[in-house]
């Protein structure tokens, strides 16, 4: 059955021409969940999925389903769903692609009149990155029963501004009425393609991979907090500098994670007071752990505690600090990764993700799993980010491929 | 004649009384340039001169002027100027004592019947700590012929917020139309009352002192340019992390500091891209270095650079370095310093600022001293900031004898 479809490609057309719904970013994408070209985007993608006569709908937290009946509408839907939002900095592929593909399977069923017993539907999760409001997952969280549609909307701005998740989907008019959780619309299965965003796949010379499983990652936030002074007049010698305590944790972070074979990233710093002369009273740092054995990942977070107040009592600093997210390492739903893996055939490799997906969600309530697509140099999060255009329709083809898979693996079992 | 003036000590209540005119601050004083608290203590201060029947004005930048007429009007006044705002955690006595203290030497010389030959005028300086809007000295720099009323107008937010000291100023009604440059108004001489923000007077036991000159002091912004990624996949080797090459920075330019025996502080950092997962392509760090020696500040200043280039090749960075202010120490007036010095008597000792002064601007078109007055452990830029009140008082006394030395001075001149 698989080896009949053929891929349309449409998944590559369609990254290159929503990438105008951006913010100027030349080569990339700033697409920032709920901004106007946010709305671009997703009335776009309404209009596909309308042309192709599927079912359409938005939910509260404003993720878009666009489902299409199988020979059996009593089977929950297969779904098929990544973000077509970015980071401040994004690249064409890292969401978008997921989505797009999905896209191009529904398309390319009809087009080649391929049926499936179960329905499938096409998803745009909401604010998958976070880049803009803070949680990310913000809507694949509440799908899974990880937080509340209220929680979800009240998502801050990382910038400060003042605006929220909910109030900015009310503005472009995505707040929906459902469905929003999985119990509200179960799904026999979620799959997801995304570029790698490292170079396992370069190393193994393959254009696609089956995604086994995570790596782990924590996120910490850490505020130090000093005493007030005169920038110019006090003495160095018995300052309070939070600062300076925040610069020297910093380094030695890094240092952390070159020892323990990790990584670590400092993903935000601000400090205060504002004003040309004054000692710096208080510094937040944002950052992240990542290892890929779960011990491992603990061991980095104990240590990055200890170094914490190492700086703080240092500099006679008072410390606050948040683990605000951890996921330790963890696999995919074996018999769907298994799906994936006999779609990609020779032409793929297993490979681990390093970072969050919606999927890491929708693993929580169905069999879950991911193809990566090979990403140029690994790069990520940038400009720069780049799939060739056969990787990416090859990245289409195993997920068609792997959604026949598991309608047919759903029929055995 | 100078031993007949008795302190009045209403500098030190309208100290307590106008703290109030303040953003919520438990013991101290927020009023920032233009802001609301700023137009209250502003109103204030006109209709307290007025009720002494000053000849008031508001220039174009704010900037106030209460005259007084003398014997002689053909004489240019004699000043006695400061400043009414704050930093953002700001002390009460920063700014408000020295212009407080010149509205209670023009009562007391009202009281007491004191005429002085020449006029005199009491002048609030708009934005001395340019803790809003960048730079300092916003209103004296022009009156020295340093700047323009249109760039003081176009003084920026610290805090990236898109108001101008301009518009500001504007929305409190208090653009005025002169006097504005030193060739408009010329004045004898300028003194300034200021609270020390060090510990020479505490450790000599003196209540007060006269400031000989200032420490040489330099403001530099360093921005840190690296590259986008994925602040979870990217390998740790080969990034271009630019806050982590500000922090390697930070922390070897306060090593520096101790090092040359000078000061040095870092006042803002600022990083992008904002959101939850992006390795900092972009930082930018704000800090000033401090030294008693011109030749040692310069020496400090090519060192930080030579840090900043280090900091940048370690992590492969850009680097955009702008030396924004430089002041190499240096004295003010002789005879204004000696009128001061005799005011003082046994009361008070030599000293030497650390930090700008409106009275250095106005040091370059006419004679210049300032008055130092008592600080408890030198904390300044703080709540706890504090001076006694019979160490305020003396200031003030200090102040208007200054005053009538430099009003016999001219004579014999």
């Amino acid at each position: 059955m698989c080896a009949d479809i053929i891929a349309l490609g449409s998944s590559r057309n369609d990254i290159h021409y929503t990438a105008q719904f951006s913010a100027p970013s030349p080569g990339g994408v700033t697409r920032l969940c709920a901004d106007d070209n946010d709305k671009k985007v997703r009335d776009w993608f309404r209009d596909q999925v309308l042309a192709l006569g599927a079912d359409y709908k938005v939910n509260a937290t404003g993720t878009q389903f666009a489902l299409i009946e199988g020979m059996d509408n009593s089977i929950p839907p297969i779904a098929m769903g990544s973000h077509l939002d970015t980071v401040a900095t994004g690249g064409r592929f890292d969401g978008p692609l997921g989505v797009l593909c999905a896209l191009e399977v529904l398309r390319s069923f009809r087009e080649q009149d391929i049926k499936t017993r179960a329905p499938l539907v096409a998803i745009n999760w909401t604010n998958e990155e976070g880049a803009r409001f803070f949680p990310p997952l913000g809507s694949s969280l509440v799908y899974a029963g990880q937080s509340t549609i209220e929680a979800a909307h009240a998502s801050y701005s990382n910038d400060g501004s003042p605006e929220t998740m909910g109030g900015e989907l009310q503005r472009i008019g995505y707040v929906g009425s459902g469905p929003n959780t999985f119990d509200e619309f179960p799904i026999s299965a979620h799959f997801e393609v995304h570029v790698e965003q490292q170079s396992s796949l370069e190393r193994a010379d393959k254009p696609v991979g089956w995604v086994q499983g995570w790596e782990g990652m924590t996120w910490y936030e850490v505020v130090f907090r000093g005493a007030d002074g005169h920038a110019n007049t006090a003495d160095m010698h018995g300052r309070k500098d939070s600062v300076q305590g925040a610069a020297r944790f910093m380094t030695s972070v890094e240092t952390l994670a070159h020892n323990m074979h990790g990584r670590s990233t400092v993903t935000a710093i601000e400090s205060g007071p504002v004003g040309a002369c004054n000692i710096q009273s208080r510094t937040k740092v944002v950052f992240c752990l990542m290892h890929a054995e779960g011990e491992g990942l603990l061991e980095m977070g104990r240590r990055a505690e200890g170094l914490a107040k190492t700086a703080a009592s240092t500099h006679g600093l008072e410390l606050d600090m948040t683990r605000s997210l951890h996921i330790l390492p963890g696999d995919f739903t074996p018999e769907a990764v298994d799906c994936v893996a006999r779609a990609c055939g020779d032409k793929g490799v297993g490979a681990r993700t390093l970072t969050g997906h919606d999927s890491l969600e929708t693993l929580l309530v169905a069999p879950t799993a991911m193809v990566f697509v090979r990403s140029k140099d690994g790069v990520s999060h940038s400009a720069k980010e780049w799939s060739d255009k056969d990787d990416c329709a090859e990245g289409a083809l195993v997920l068609g491929k792997s959604v026949l898979n598991f309608d047919e693996y759903l029929l055995k079992k």
